[in-house]
């Protein structure tokens, strides 16, 4: 990120080294370990007339306080080991300090490794792998997962899981998902190896202390398994180069971490948990949203045989989208001109690190936008339609995200997700098979899991006292005395507006449409309420039951649509800390305890939070395997009743001069 | 099309005008009116063999006797207006002429334009007119419509609705739309005005004979109803150029009328009702389709209000997709390196008659097809996705569809559907609105509508004796004696295989899954039966009463999913003739009468076709006005353990020495 200091830029390496500095001197202590030194937002109640006043264009602006939230594990502390700090910038002081005594937070890269290494130097672990008697020239590679709770252990400590494979060849890019081994072993909080055991790797197998070697009917060709080039076969030559050529440059104009581009405003934000955020979003001049973001995603397996139930994995809330965003190649992750942010995080010592090429901006055609022939004059009109992306892609150990926002000219957002990478895989015996996963080769099961998303949407549709409505088209009653339907073809709408905070499905069987409307603002033509609404992505929720640790700990993943009173510590719906939560944390409990203290939840003409649950039950194909095709999810708003007409009217009108394509024959 | 004479290809002119001239030596008469002369494909059954040997490289293939499919109207016959007849091409021998009493052709633009004249010059048309008292410079549009059965007529007679518009400025492009007048006159065959009067325009009003002036309070400005850049400010300039440039060329190969592309086999065809149809499609080798075709679409709108009953338009089943198809212009319905094929058809009088550029086809990016990065090397490896595209657009009056097969280097076909146009709109009183339309500009009101389409697929998969597997996810049981699931997050699947036909609803919540499988093949990996499983649209299905003459008339409206046997002359799923049709002839009646037969409906192992509907309940938004920015609908098919791994794995990885973008900053 630029360093230009809007109160809603991401911290700068200054700042993260003030905040660094600050805390350490507050807690006066040497042994402080940094874990997150991020921006902590100001409260939206001040943005909200900061922003208003900045679109005013007024030169008289005040910031307000500037404040980072440290997180720090004091590896001294009696007290409590991990804690969080707030620090005013501006006055280089700490102005909260909590103690999160019984939390954890983000995995930490470094204690990773130092599971691994641990792991790796274990003497009982390294009698299990003589006792695989593994082919000359493999490696084992142990690959340390967060630890799903499932109310068996104090979760005070943390513990990591443990998974091996096996890498076959030198080659240090070979696929070891396509060997996973039978041993896992559970790792302490201090290192030490707790548990070591042989995997279930039948249909109904618990774990076992039997130590049979590796199966060496298990090894199979490079081709089968491997994805990288320098292991396979020489790749197809029959794709053409296709280039993305923009000769007056791109659309967009950058300044700072503001994008304009056909009418928008769109401020780019970053931070270690969310990754890219969206603030201020605003079509023509008009304000449409506060922030945009995706919130949390929860990664369920099914496989109900222990240990393989704590794999469940919130790769925000555990990992982080920000701290794992890919450096983003030229060439390689789009086409055509191409504005990287930066992001910055924190080492474990409090120093800047830099985020290369974190986010991406860039254009995309997107086929035609509008079309209309005049049969009776023969005249077409035609229109492309042009897209601005932001994006940003995570890879978190085996698999990847590609997460972007789509702009449209007809003031469309789209949020598109694609989830690619590979697989998680667990040992099968050879000639087993399980009713909760496929073999995708000698010996290696994938086994079914979910993908949850949830994408929080903070809207601010022509000002910040919005409703939701909720909108369903039904026939008209047939043979009714008063209501005219004599052909019984008729139709309309029956539609209500949320007065309490809750929980939705979808229905797509009514046509069941939520819109985000502004009560007080009437459409001058339709005389309906402006507003935007949901095209959402039809999904499955959370199989696990209700009573599961997955369900209690996840809680937006029960339910595709939730709306909740606007709380700026209200962002994470799975809760602020999901590192082996045990649940209560989340968007549920908070509605819940709202309405036990009979806070006022009302969301009628309100500050509203409106959150989207979508995602894929992904039973694997072999197709998956071994890197998966981009699996597409979309999820749209789109304006109904907002502007006075097609807002992507004005587009200009496409003609051969100005796209130059080729015809051949 | 080019002239290669494949079985599959459309007729060529000269074919046409073999046709023709058989059709007339046969039926001896002069006063014979062409309205179709189409290929009638040859018996799939021929067709397996052929194509097989053809594919094995037989050089001695011998084609299926060439057979036109001819529909005329016999101006001067006493027996029947209206028959088809199927001409040998090789023989120039007619070999079946069936009487089509009771039916009617397509919507033969001739009349319509006969309809409009006739209209504009019937004395009590003109006398109308004149009570509605229009502004100078004004113009009356007269917009002939199909007549959707209400069981209020005797249907031997063809009816046209004649809506009236009024055209304020002189400019012909001028989007008469804007201002619907409440005058409708109902057109006999022989071009008699039977019946005028003038519309309900407010909610509980009846047609009447009432006649007001027009109101002279709606003329509004052009800026809000105008689309034509000549009438209109000018267009944003912000939109800078993006050129898709292709230095090598395109990736794909024509011959005749298949594509090569990427492993991917594709054989062109295009007729009169379809427009774009695919046959012959196999991916390296192996045969997935025998046909995909959009097999009918159905617009009813839900206006209660007579005559608005009557606006319900089979756009194929009427008018005829390949008839309507839009002249594809270089540089403004795609970009890059383009070709084209035409459609031929004929004129009234038996002529060839050519439609230029009716199908594109070209190639897309479309992001990035997979990638995974290896965390412990660092090392990125990402592909990106190239789609090849073909497309026809057609325009129906008021209205425009995008039709394309996107084909994916991982196997997948999406069919996208775009809608486009201007809507169809009605007067309604200043001040007055309806609960089934909104009001787009001052006394014209756009009512609500479906668009409902039906994707008929053709399998193929690995054979002809396929089945179709419903397949849901669902949680295991918790506290089950044999079950074990002790932490309760465990599911798995349960799937059935369809026994007979019928139809079949979508349920999201289950994750319920389609899959079309050969279960005589069978994965070597997976161990499981080879197929392709749909990526439905979740749409809601028809809204008009079970009862109603749209739910009769249109059969495949009511279900998501059909599965039916093959049956060379069951291609349109409400039948072949839907031209003031009264039901009955549709895909559910098809089923229910080879039920009642005792016929052989059993499904499993066999020459099946799957049919899927989908669409909108399009419910306008003020944004959808004057003209609507596309609104996207995409199903796909992709392999389920059909293959045996990625079938893009093989892509080769992108750089920035081929990609080329460039980075600003």
């Amino acid at each position: 990120m630029l360093r230009v200091n809007h109160p809603l830029d991401s911290l700068n390496p200054e700042e993260i080294i003030k905040a660094a500095h600050t805390v350490r001197a507050h807690l006066a202590e040497d042994d402080v370990l940094f874990r997150v030194i991020t921006l902590k937002e100001p409260a939206k109640k001040d943005m909200i007339v900061y922003l208003d006043r900045e679109h005013q264009g007024d030169s008289d602006l005040v910031p307000p306080i500037r404040i980072a939230r440290v997180q720090v594990v004091r590896l001294q502390s009696a007290l409590s080991r991990f804690c969080e700090l707030w620090v005013d910038l501006d006055h280089a002081s700490v102005v909260k300090e909590e103690q999160l005594e019984g939390k954890h937070s983000y995995v930490d890269s470094n204690h990773m490794k130092a599971v691994e290494q641990a792991c790796h130097a274990d003497e009982q672990v390294q009698a299990e792998i003589r006792k695989l008697e593994l082919p000359a020239g493999a490696q084992v590679c142990i690959e340390p997962w967060t630890y799903a709770t499932d109310g068996m252990n104090d979760m005070s400590q943390r513990i990591t899981m443990c998974w091996f494979y096996l890498r076959l060849t030198k080659n240090s890019d070979a696929n070891y998902y396509a060997y996973p081994l039978d041993v896992c072993a559970e790792v302490s909080e201090d290192l030490k190896v707790a548990n070591i055991y042989r995997l279930p790797s039948s249909p109904d197998e618990g774990i076992h202390h039997n130590s049979q070697p590796f199966d060496r009917r298990r090894v199979h060709s490079s081709e089968d398994s491997e994805y990288h080039p320098s292991l396979r076969p020489p790749p197809r030559t029959t794709t053409r180069p296709l280039h993305v050529v923009q000769p007056e440059g791109p659309s967009f104009k950058v300044d700072g971490n503001v994008v304009s581009w056909e009418k928008w405003h769109i401020r780019v934000g970053f931070n270690y948990r969310e990754g890219l955020t969206l603030h201020d979003v605003r079509y023509d001049g008009r304000s449409l949203f506060y922030r945009l973001s995706l919130a949390e995603m929860f990664v369920p397996y099914g496989d109900p045989r222990s240990p393989y139930h704590r794999k469940a994995a919130f790769d925000l809330g555990n990992d982080g989208a920000g701290i794992n965003a890919n450096n983003l190649r030229l060439g390689c992750d789009c086409l055509g001109v191409i504005k990287y942010f930066d992001g910055w995080h924190n080492t474990n010592a409090g120093e800047p690190m830099k985020l290369p090429n974190a986010v991406c901006c860039h254009e995309q055609d997107d086929g035609i936008l509008w079309k209309h022939t005049n049969f009776r004059t023969g005249n077409p009109v035609v229109t492309r339609s042009r897209v601005l992306v932001l994006q940003t892609i995570i890879t978190v150990s085996n698999y990847e995200y590609i997460f972007a926002f789509h702009f449209g000219q007809d003031a469309s957002v789209h949020y598109e997700v694609r989830a690619t990478g590979i697989m998680s895989t667990c040992p099968v015996n050879i000639g087993d098979s399980v009713p909760y996963g496929i073999n995708v080769a000698p010996g290696t099961m994938a086994p079914f899991h979910q993908h949850l998303f949830c994408l929080r949407i903070d809207p601010a549709i022509d000002g910040h006292a919005n409703s939701l409505q909720i909108e369903e088209s039904v026939p008209l009653p047939v043979d009714d005395a008063v209501v005219h339907n004599p052909y019984r073809i008729g139709y309309s709408t029956i539609s209500q507006i949320v007065e309490k905070e809750g929980a939705f499905d979808l229905d797509f069987t009514t046509n069941k449409t939520f819109k985000l409307i502004n009560e007080d603002k009437l459409n001058p033509t339709t005389g309906t309420p402006v507003g935007f609404k949901l095209v959402p992505h039809y999904s499955q929720t959370l199989l696990a039951h209700p009573d599961s640790y997955h369900a209690r700990r996840s809680e937006f993943a029960n339910h595709a649509v939730w709306l909740t009173r606007h709380d700026d510590e209200e962002i994470f719906p799975s809760g602020r800390h999901t590192m082996q939560s045990s649940g209560g944390d989340g968007i549920q409990s908070g509605i819940e305890r709202r309405r036990a203290l009979a806070d006022d939840t009302s969301v009628r003409r309100q500050d509203v939070v409106l959150w989207h649950t979508f995602g894929s039950t992904h039973n694997p194909r072999i197709e998956d395997w071994p890197v998966m095709p981009c699996e597409k999810m979309t999820v749209g708003l789109k304006p109904v009743n907002f502007f006075n007409g097609n807002p992507g009217i004005d587009v200009a009108v496409s003609t051969q001069h100005v796209n130059q394509s080729v015809q051949t024959f």
